[in-house]
């Protein structure tokens, strides 16, 4: 008897870099691949992707990506997992149109089979069945999964809320998932993220009055951040310049590649004549304009940001212009944004900020408790594994899915990495497969792992000394050098003393090796490493990387 | 006729590293001089403290520096700045014995006159008086400072909040505050932490019955963590654990160090026998154990954190015990946090944790909104200056300065550096001083600035390459050669090709040089470096630190 299998290879125990791996017999079926963004401490390092190590090698065994919805955290992925093996992906029209932008900026277009899907599209695999449910998010167009499988029928939620007033139209199922429950669940996959908030996620439409709100009593220019890819905002946003009688200007790369593909494709609706351009601005009264831009997490580069700091060419924000932050600070985020905020106030502008919807700005797309007890209530599922959360959302999850039936035992809180297997219809975690961060740096992945990223460690903190010496090949005596160049460790200047003495210590250090008749060149190096090493900590309480260099002429 | 001037050298537009300088004629007083932890960007960066340029300039004309409380941000730069001028320390019992701790660290306790004062001391200086009043705050014995000048009466508050029920005894002055105000005051230099905030700011005895209500649902240990100076707070996780009839043992240095001074001086009861030492924990019952120690902040090497993965060699926490957070993250502590809770989860602990005061086991030491406009109110200033905050604190505490009756037109919001002159009853921002950030790393003082830092930030990111070649002195041939070595750039044995590739363009770009007769070290090295850069950012898509060492024999 043959039995069904999920993998997690990210997206547990972490929020981002989402991939899941469900498996019956010959067939696998990969759901998501997303990137993450590292923080400060993986030096240099610009994403965090899935470990795939399990799925190249099972490669042919793999009918279908198959994606739930287009944030970042579930799609940054893709170019680097498709250069590595190359297999269709199923998406609604939206998605594909957020992966189309990532495929043409690393030229897979010509290579890549993409399947546009939507939530009534059933789909066969080999034994494997899947079907789709809608749900609401903070993006348009999202899936949750059916997996049917001999074994029973699996379901993963991807992200989601119940919002009964969605903006845009962005409605879930619910009598849908009320039937996919009463035909039975084996196993519910489902995301953690607000497992620690009561309550009910607030409704999107909630941010639409206080949005009108703002824009009736403001008096310039209103310059609004938010994530591009939240179209159903964007709609928002448009409704209420239309009744404030404004224009409406987009700035930042991916608020205007992500409003085309929302045109374009149905998402979004924008009155003939409202859009204009970064250097329209100008020539319209400040209170007839919105700007809708970039950089609502505090990124440095996007438009937010260079506003705040008087740095766009085309728009400049003045003293009672209002900006309205309609997003909240990914942890992490918080300086960066504060940062912005303060700049905006020393241009005087009217700053409307807060953190979660404390300002009616912003609602988050991922449902609260009372939202992840009513998808589990939906599909009773016998067994539960949370995904996508840290390890205590994902523990605050179990005790919503016990308190709602599930029984103890049968929940799953596992790592990247571990199996669940369900056979004869019991679910078992006994096994695990490779799983882990890749590091993508630059255009290479994969080069950058624990060795590179200490050595980045030791020379951010402390900088580097390069320490050059030529010995003769005779006799071993010191012909030429030392000589000491600094990096990052001191000023130079004022450091003469201590370069002396390091080159009077590499002297000596090898000067006493000759005496005791020791040649070999690695020892030298260590001596020299240790000599000054110690020398420069007494000295300094620093710890530079030390490289001797030794020539032999 | 003379003036009357305030200084910022720090603690303006930021948060942490005050320092404030008030002058009249020849006399200048020094208040507090702080230390600030800097955040990942400042690569091994260990502590910022202010630029004390001025000072030094104007040294013997200091009389004084008087330190409002012991907290970091408030005493953490007196050292370094003692190793540059000595100048006698007023404050407090308590505030001086942590400032003791501090210049026995740095062995500087022979030669710093320390003088203890209390609220009710007068000091003179010249033509200055100073005056205090007690403030309650999360640390014992606060002040706020009175300059009495010929010009009037300006008011430093230090860092406060009026709490009517505070714990331990730590009072604010209500009625002689009322009395300075009475007598009139010039200006008001005050505190702007919390200007953002609504209310007014809890009273520390709120926590009192939180703390009493945990302890006696806790089945096992219970393991506190909160800021080492929070006295008050101490005092009150002693008396829970006395009504729960448990021993209490401290983790952590500086916990130990400050509970050490707490009790010497007599700011802490502790009943005989409560204290156990970390060895003896495990021979108690669990349900008779409080664990107290530092690492509220995530820091990654403070016992919270050691605790929470399981390598803190005297205690161990077993599932069950409960785990309070008594502490909120300061931004940008907020994923260090995190990561412990995580653990935490994992090792099967009740963890009692969330922002702010929302579990009742935490409370601000700084007063919100109707704290500041009280003291505004009692204060009744002619001139007003905020300070201790970022400018949107800043611009919201001249709102409510503005409520509660100073004129329009008499906040001076200024910047570190900033000039505010008192002449005739008239107050003028016209000039400023040099005033920045001396960065300490290691134990030295200033040796890194910002040309050490981009080479740390470059090397940080994409690592660093050195290619040495030895060419003969006569005809310039290369001899040796090229050899590059790469450190935390890419693994080098997958970049073998990478490699080849570099020794060959540098032998390439010498040729070329050799062909068109040029010889300079400089030139040469200046072309290494671009055609090796330009090489190795089209394969790579980074920019590593290229160090060329030409040879000559």
């Amino acid at each position: 008897m043959n039995k069904v299998s999920f993998l997690a290879l990210g997206g547990i125990n972490e929020i981002g870099k989402n991939m899941y791996v469900i498996e019956y017999g010959d067939d696998i079926l990969v759901i998501d691949c997303g990137g993450k963004f590292p923080d400060e401490s993986l030096l240099g390092i610009d994403l965090i992707i899935p470990d795939v190590t399990y799925l190249e090698e099972n490669q042919d065994r793999i009918r279908a990506l198959i994606v739930t919805h287009g944030h970042e955290d579930h799609i940054g992925g893709i170019p680097f997992f498709l250069k590595k093996i190359n297999v269709p992906i199923y998406a609604t029209r939206f998605t594909l149109g957020l992966i189309e932008l990532k495929l043409e900026e690393h030229r897979l277009t010509r290579d890549t089979e993409l399947v546009t899907i939507t939530s009534d599209s059933i789909l066969e695999f080999g034994e494997i069945g899947v079907s789709f449910f809608k749900v609401s998010h903070s993006i348009p167009d999202c899936l949750g999964i059916v997996i049917h499988t001999p074994e029973g029928n699996v379901v993963h939620t991807g992200d989601f809320k119940f919002d009964l007033t969605p903006a845009n139209g962005q409605y879930c199922d619910i009598h849908k998932m009320a039937e996919i429950g009463r035909q039975g669940v084996i196993a519910l996959i489902s995301e953690s993220t607000n497992a620690e908030r009561k309550g009910v996620s607030p409704s999107e439409s909630m941010v639409a009055e206080h949005l009108v709100e703002a824009f009736r009593k403001a008096e310039g220019k209103i310059i609004l951040s938010t994530f591009a890819s939240n179209v159903n905002r964007v709609q928002q946003v448009v409704e209420a310049a239309m009744k404030t009688n404004r224009k409406l200007s987009l700035l930042g790369r991916s608020m205007v590649n992500v409003v085309d593909v929302a045109l374009e494709r149905g998402y979004l609706n924008v009155p003939d004549g409202m859009l204009i351009s970064a250097h329209e601005i100008e020539q319209f009264p400040p209170d007839k304009v919105v700007i809708l831009c970039t950089g609502s997490q505090g990124e440095p580069n996007a438009a937010l940001a260079r506003l705040s700091t008087g740095n766009y060419r085309d728009a400049t924000i003045y003293p009672g212009d209002t900006v309205i932050l309609a997003a909240s600070p990914i942890p992490g985020n918080e300086k960066g944004v504060s940062r912005i905020i303060d700049n905006l106030f020393q241009l005087g502008a009217k700053v409307i900020y807060g953190s979660g919807s404390s300002t009616g700005m912003h609602v988050s797309g991922h449902g609260y408790q009372e939202d992840l007890k009513l998808m589990l209530t939906l599909m009773k599922p016998t067994y539960f594994i949370p995904i996508h959360g840290e390890y205590r959302m994902l523990h605050h999850h179990r005790q919503l899915a016990e308190s709602v039936g599930v029984e103890k035992g049968n929940t799953f809180i596992i790592k990247n990495g571990d199996v669940v297997d369900i056979e004869d219809s019991v679910a078992r975690q006994t096994r695990s497969i490779p799983a882990g961060d890749t590091y993508v740096d630059g255009i290479s992945v994969g080069d950058v792992g624990e060795i590179v990223l200490r050595d980045r460690k030791q020379l951010a903190e402390d900088g580097m000394l390069v320490i050059v010496l030529t010995i003769s090949k005779g006799d071993r005596k010191i012909i030429q050098g030392p000589d000491t160049i600094t990096r990052g460790f001191v000023y130079v200047k004022e450091s003469e003393n201590l370069i002396r003495e390091i080159n009077r210590l590499v002297k000596k250090t090898i000067l006493e090796l000759e005496a005791d008749n020791i040649r070999q060149w690695n020892v030298m190096k260590q001596n020299i490493k240790k000599s000054v090493g110690q020398y420069l900590f007494r000295q300094t309480k620093r710890k530079p990387m030390i490289l001797p260099i030794i020539l032999e002429i």
